[in-house]
């Protein structure tokens, strides 16, 4: 496959270093000495080993490359300049407003995948498209290039074991071991033999190289795909390889050189630079293309009014019956597949399950790989548990993935196993995601159709579901679109209007048939578009009712729906009033927690009758 | 140390199944037999092994005991009630509203020194606590059960691996390998070797024993101590062992048994049951107890108004400062110390420091051990980078755990580096961890004065510092109490009143400038405590100025400051109109992108003149 000589591929490498060097010393910030300990690498990968096509980056089976150690973004640009894709001047643009060459990499670029600087998540990324790729029967090889550092996040262990237990051949990880960190010294320094341990308690095959030796790399490369295990090699290097008085120093981290020292490397390193020499790589094999094509429509639902079903089992009815004719549905959990009910996909199509088993952080990695793949990932676990996976998500948001994720047990309203499994803050950190959209159905009808929106529609989604069974109160052909809200009552005297969702819309519903027992109107809306929020009908409805607002929600107050209303409202003078957890909640039964912690019909009750 | 004989410990251990299942049993939910496989192990450990005091279950030398399966809590409730700390009838109680043996430990019982029940966090509070010990010259040992299923957490390898590069010979973790997990067995059943790899990958020595064998369990604990490594035990075990309808059968994770079924298993359990043995184990040491008072006073502040200095290095230059009489302050962080100053700490007192290397979920963990054991720790990283510990942060509200959390670099204002670096989710779920408090100095004297703050204040902190360099605008005297603001500009007939915090006061101050001179008026409020909020003052601020409020903020615009100010102060009538980083932010310098995501001056001037 490699026609390209060694002298040629350190050639490149040098280059590779030269560009990385002169942008960061053009933009006066980033992270030269981080790109050199890995030029070698990028260099053989890049132009001696890897089958793409480089005029079309998104080629459906190109290999892929994952630059975890997203620090080095300058070495990933310049190698993507050296195939031609861009202007290699372009790449003196580095880190400017207006230039998509940004401090770290994102998917603003058609070569990346995935935003990448949070350290720790390229290898779970690459784990969801190794497993995709075998989905697809394609063979493209997914290769993860992540720094020593970055090995000391748990995230990155939690992906190697789940490669190691599905045997991911197609995975490949190279970590650069260039000994430095950012601040000091990383635990291990050259000691590859920790890592090799490491690897391969965590089922994978090891080799441990010379990163600098351009010809070993390719060696070690040429025997990818053979075993059962994925590969890692572990790389010995040198920061700032390749110049004299920045190489294995320490204080270098995140430093560009100035004007006269990046002069001077790159006297020294242009002699045996070589540039201009393109692709040299045998192109991507010519298989059938994955089918990721939406459906023209979804099966109908079949509830009767009534019905007592809780939304968490509708998430698992509605993802099988979509999932049946929509070949993009994939689905991942984190053992806990018998509580969110997607067991009911795995059981029907485990071949497009994974179990993730208790390593949430690793399921959103896994979840964004494949959508990055074209693949519409629904990954679950308790609302409580997204809280593991904050950073993931924001990073997937700055990816703009498309990922759908559904959290069960919201809330206090789970009754006894107390506070540690309740999603009290999920709606705060959810609504934070960039371009994220938050929904909250309170019954199956609604939960169904809502998963419907979240299949089609493109970018992050968070279905919050509850425990307990609810009444079915829609009709089967009622219609949720993101960003709407249903009023449920309305009259012409109402005092205040009252905004729910989930649990606390049956609390809401009770409250408004004894408030109107005493002559009190109230109007009432659902709430299960939390994000957008349905602001239009809110605040209409608001001004029919004295500007007066009532929100109730099982969540505590910082950051739920209360703040969004508030949030988007205040400024038109409604005055929105919050109910929600305001302590810490204790075990319970459900129905006693909602009442102490004053989230039920009768703290609502008692809430409007105070208004004035 | 051991006086007791293997029968009695045998009957001690079926006494704790029958409790659990008696007691789950009467709650009509929890987790019987995640109790029954660990029954020998802790029999052992707190009948046969473990020195403290069970009349004093907070001594400062006693052994500690982490659940971290937390599930198992009846357990851990059956054994301090078979220690003689309360009556046995009151775990019948088990997850009742006024009990406070609850689905999951938490700080309400004396003997939990943290809240468990998120898997995988267990570890960490043991290497923070264990870290401790050696600074407070204390031989205590801290023991840590965990099951196998949350192996998979990364969050376990990243506390495993500090413990190995620490070599805390004091730390004792056990694995309940009972092979069955909640939704499926696990990946690795009662394959020992698999983890006896991996912990000893991560620098730790190791047993594979018999987890129902008692003579097996004292005879590896007897060797505890010895050598320079932690010691895992690896406990083949099985799930609801000792009750044979149940024992190694699937489809009983977190299900109570029947009232016949619990009878049938008492039945079996009873004959060689034994209870009201007491706690026969030597006492622990008195040693010298540490030192956790705090000193009466801080030494006083020396900047000069106009001095321009980041928050993040008056953060650095603060904890250097009081540390020196406060000799409760320790400090961690993530490999980021020469960026949030947290380095100046660590250069001047190093062994009151942690590297905890790029793991900031375990930083977490450590932080709540050291806090568990009467130390204030300081931890440190990117404000970003507190995304990965929400759910470390999350259980560490319910642990109403006394840690500080500082997160530097805050906001679209960071510049190049571009969005994956930039905190602009931080106010949004630090807000929302129960009983937090959350605060963002402008200056380097409110920097300063509120991480004395942080330190006398009792519960979890977070303080949120900033990048660039900024101007000291407060004097060394001025106090900064938590929940507070300072009004920075008044007038008699003033427009609206602007709430900034941050680098964003100075946008502010730039503003009231410019408005200053086409003769608009504006209320200026630094809002340095975003939670809990000064609400009286910004209310009455507010009212005197036609109840028109602006929020600008370095930050998405849910969840952070807008949004408080707004959930806070709508139901008053107050408008508020949030300026806030409303979409994806790209890498540039910073003045350009505080304009052009408009939180900057201009933006904030026409803001108040398009207000009527």
């Amino acid at each position: 496959m490699n026609d390209i000589d060694i002298e040629t591929l350190k050639g490149i490498a040098n280059q590779l270093r030269i560009h990385s060097i002169a942008a960061t010393t053009a933009a006066g910030s980033g992270h030269p000495t981080s790109c050199c300990s890995a030029a070698d690498l990028v260099a053989a990968l890049f132009f001696g080993h890897m089958r793409y096509d480089p005029k079309n980056p998104h080629f459906y089976n190109n290999d892929r490359f994952i630059l975890s150690k997203g620090h080095a973004a300058p070495l990933l640009y310049a190698a993507w300049a050296e195939t031609g894709l861009f202007p290699a001047e372009d790449l003196l643009k580095l880190r400017q407003l207006g230039s998509d060459l940004e401090g770290h990499p994102t998917t603003r670029l058609p070569f990346a995948d995935v935003a990448t600087g949070s350290l720790g998540q390229g290898l779970s990324v690459g784990v969801g498209m190794a497993l995709c790729a075998r989905l697809d029967k394609l063979d493209y090889r997914t290769y993860v290039l992540l720094g020593d550092g970055e090995c000391a996040e748990g995230s990155v262990w939690e992906a190697a074991s789940l490669a190691g237990i599905n045997q991911l051949n197609n995975l490949i990880a190279v970590v650069d071991v260039n000994r430095l960190g950012q601040s000091q010294p990383t635990a291990f320094g050259h000691n590859l033999d920790v890592y090799r341990k490491r690897f391969e308690a965590f089922g994978w095959r090891t080799e441990e190289i010379d990163g600098h030796d351009v010809d070993e790399i390719l060696e070690v490369l040429a025997a990818v795909g053979l075993g059962n295990q994925p590969l890692v090699l572990l790389a010995k290097t040198f920061k700032g390889a390749g110049v004299s008085f920045i190489q294995d120093k320490e204080g270098w981290h995140g430093k560009p050189l100035s004007k006269e020292e990046a002069a001077r490397a790159i006297a020294e390193l242009q002699p045996t630079a070589k540039s201009g020499v393109g692709h040299p790589i045998a192109a991507p094999h010519q298989l059938p293309a994955p089918k990721n094509d939406p459906p023209a429509s979804y099966p109908p639902l079949n509830y009767k009014l009534g019905d007592s079903v809780a939304t968490r089992e509708a998430y698992g009815n509605a993802l099988t019956r979509i999932g049946e004719s929509d070949l993009r549905i994939v689905a991942m959990d984190g053992d806990t597949k018998n509580s969110t009910y997607s067991e009911k996909f795995y059981k029907k199509f485990p071949n497009r399950f994974t179990e993730c088993f208790i390593a949430e952080q690793n399921m959103i990695g896994v979840a964004t790989g494949f959508s990055a793949r074209g693949k519409v990932p629904f990954a679950s676990t308790f609302a409580c548990f997204f809280s593991r996976t904050v950073d993931q998500l924001r990073v997937a948001g700055i990816s703009r993935a498309n990922i759908k994720l559904v959290g069960s047990h919201a809330g206090a309203s789970i009754g006894e196993d107390g506070p540690s499994q309740m999603g009290l803050e999920d709606l705060a950190f959810m609504r934070a995601i960039a371009g994220s959209s938050v929904l909250y159905p309170s019954d199956a009808v609604s939960a169904e159709k809502l998963v419907e929106q979240m299949a089609t529609h493109k970018g992050i989604c968070f279905l919050r579901t509850s425990r307990p069974k609810t009444a079915v109160i829609y009709n089967n052909d009622e219609k949720f679109p993101i960003g709407g809200a249903k009023i449920l009552r309305e009259g012409p005297n109402d005092k205040a209007t009252v905004v729910a969702a989930g649990v606390t819309l049956f609390e809401a519903l009770k409250a408004a048939d004894t408030l109107k027992n005493e002559g009190i109107g109230i109007t009432l809306i659902d709430a299960y578009s939390i994000k957008p929020l349905a602001r239009d009908i809110i605040k209409a409805a608001a001004q029919k009712t004295n500007n007066l607002v009532v929100t109730v929600e099982d969540h505590y107050p910082e950051g739920g729906l209360g703040d969004a209303v508030a949030g988007e409202l205040s400024a038109d003078g409604i005055k929105v009033h919050k109910l929600a957890v305001y302590e810490l909640p204790r075990s319970g039964k459900s129905e006693e927690l909602l009442a102490k912690y004053g989230i039920d019909a009768a703290a609502i009750v008692k809430k409007v009758k105070s208004l004035s």
